[in-house]
């Protein structure tokens, strides 16, 4: 007899939100909590198998999602639940345009059209949970942004989880699927020295702050980009889990709530948690063209997601104490 | 020694459109004129071989787009323009849903792909005019729509071709190919009894009306719809392999100057045209569905199309005679 229990697969089980996600459900009794019931199989995917969390029913199953029979495998057995976060990121993804498009954008559909595919033969139909990203919206004005602001993306990576997106909202009008797109903005604080995000000044200021080491900072003190820390990530994916569908817009798109701020606050804040000479160290030597990506990022309004339940770090202060917090681990 | 002229695929080659393009290709000295340029090779691509045009550089290959070994095959010999028709109808890709999207999303996708790494491994950028469809836009309101008016597909096939739209549009951005996506209205008449369009009324009207026959029109006279005659469509096709990238939008997607017109008022053209007992058959019994998604077509505004120099059906007269012509080739 089948359990009553959710059955659940996470694609980039292994990354820097996916470790947040599996740890987070690993703290005991968490997992029904932040599901909203009891897990069964918990399925982790990614390129190399991570750390097995305690008092969970999982298995790593390592591979490459760009190969169709790995695909394949993971969606074998029944899935109530998938965590779609496997993604190449912006920079790498713009540089390696074969295998961004391989993970980004063929794979993503490939697992979304399996899983079309197990509610038309009478399996379930599963609740997708899909690590997009703000890189859908391309460049922005200096217009307050909201859920309507129409896609442009600058960046293959952009386009690429706008088509699963689409592609996802499409799934779900026919009954195959029921999907959540949760466009991400920066989450923070990525490990030191992680490839291929044009973003990466936004973690490491805090790993400077922490290290009180020197850091050239790539935007300039009033550069805004729109912020959140991984627990906050964590608890909007399992938000988006658990959620009613009757609650979500019919594109199933959300902008989150992210803090929309200035560098030099999040600067600030770090210095007055960890004492001014931890952010010494820190100067600017601002780069245009991530500037312009990353650094001009206007105010975000996030009604759908706010109604919806979805929460923010409504402070430089509380996203500080937050990061620093899980950084501390 | 490489040859001066064009190397072109047609996709769909035996489809309806793109049999009236390659029979515009075959009228003598059409094809370099059509074009901008001399014909160097032709290529023609679609499920069975069909009739060979006299007088070009013509080859059929037959084959499933879905299948990757016969796509590779298209593309192995460098392209510098390729007309991507091929697509499995809205009715029918929402029916066969694999199907659907082998066709209209992953055979798309791999063909884009693949044009974009012969241009990464020094070959020709290629000129791609791509077979989009109204469909992207899903269920309109009576305000006047144009080119701005957001996508929100009701179809998998309106979802399919959008994606392939925004896939397009990246690469172009990238410079790896130079594309061009029309989104066609209604093109008429196709051959009567064609399966899979929800739409086929449009035609129908038409075979009823030379055959004078009985025909039950499933949309009410006063049902709006956008028509296109298929020599104008192939005559946009053509102007769209030929022209100036400095004339098109930067997202690359273009509404046509679509006719905006009710039913009735083409089935009086088609009386004026053949004589009123020719239309004397045609009655109707509108069904909900099929007028709603075909019939409440709003005003269209095509500027962006007509700045750029492509041109539509102007009358319901007009509209009528090309068909006529079209179809008495």
């Amino acid at each position: 007899m089948p359990g009553t229990g959710l059955r659940v697969l996470i694609t980039g089980a292994d990354g820097f939100v996916g470790q947040g996600l599996v740890a987070a459900l690993a703290r005991p009794g968490m997992a029904a909590a932040l599901l909203g019931a009891p897990l069964d199989v918990l399925l982790l995917a990614d390129r190399t198998a991570g750390r097995m969390p305690a008092g969970l029913p999982a298995r790593w199953k390592a591979g490459d999602l760009a190969d169709p029979a790995y695909l394949a495998s993971l969606t074998e057995d029944p899935l109530d639940l998938v965590f779609h976060l496997a993604s190449l990121p912006g920079a790498a993804a713009e540089g390696q345009p074969e295998l961004g498009a391989a993970v980004n954008l063929v794979a993503s559909q490939h697992l979304a059209l399996r899983l079309a595919r197990q509610a038309r033969e009478g399996g379930p139909v599963a609740r997708v949970v899909f690590a997009s990203s703000i890189a859908v919206l391309g460049r922005l004005g200096s217009d307050p942004v909201g859920d309507a602001h129409p896609p442009a993306p600058t960046l293959s990576y952009g386009a690429q989880k706008w088509m699963t997106e689409i592609l996802l909202a499409d799934l779900t009008r026919r009954g195959e699927v029921d999907a959540i797109s949760l466009r991400l903005p920066g989450i923070v604080a990525r490990p030191p020295g992680a490839g291929g995000f044009g973003s990466a000044f936004m973690s490491e200021i805090f790993h400077a702050a922490r290290a009180r080491t020197a850091y050239r900072c790539p935007v300039s003190p009033g550069a805004t980009a729109w912020w959140m820390s991984r627990p906050t990530c964590v608890a909007a994916l399992a938000h988006a889990a658990r959620l009613d569908p009757a609650r979500l817009p019919s594109g199933r798109s959300l902008l989150l709530p992210a803090f929309h701020a200035p560098v030099g606050a999040v600067i600030e804040a770090l210095g007055a948690a960890l004492g001014s000479e931890a952010v010494a160290g820190i100067n600017f030597a601002p780069d245009a063209a991530i500037e312009a990506l990353f650094g001009r990022l206007p105010p975000l309004v996030a009604e759908r997601a706010r109604a919806a339940g979805f929460q923010g770090d409504e402070t430089a202060g509380q996203l500080v104490a937050r990061c620093l917090a899980d950084l501390d681990g």
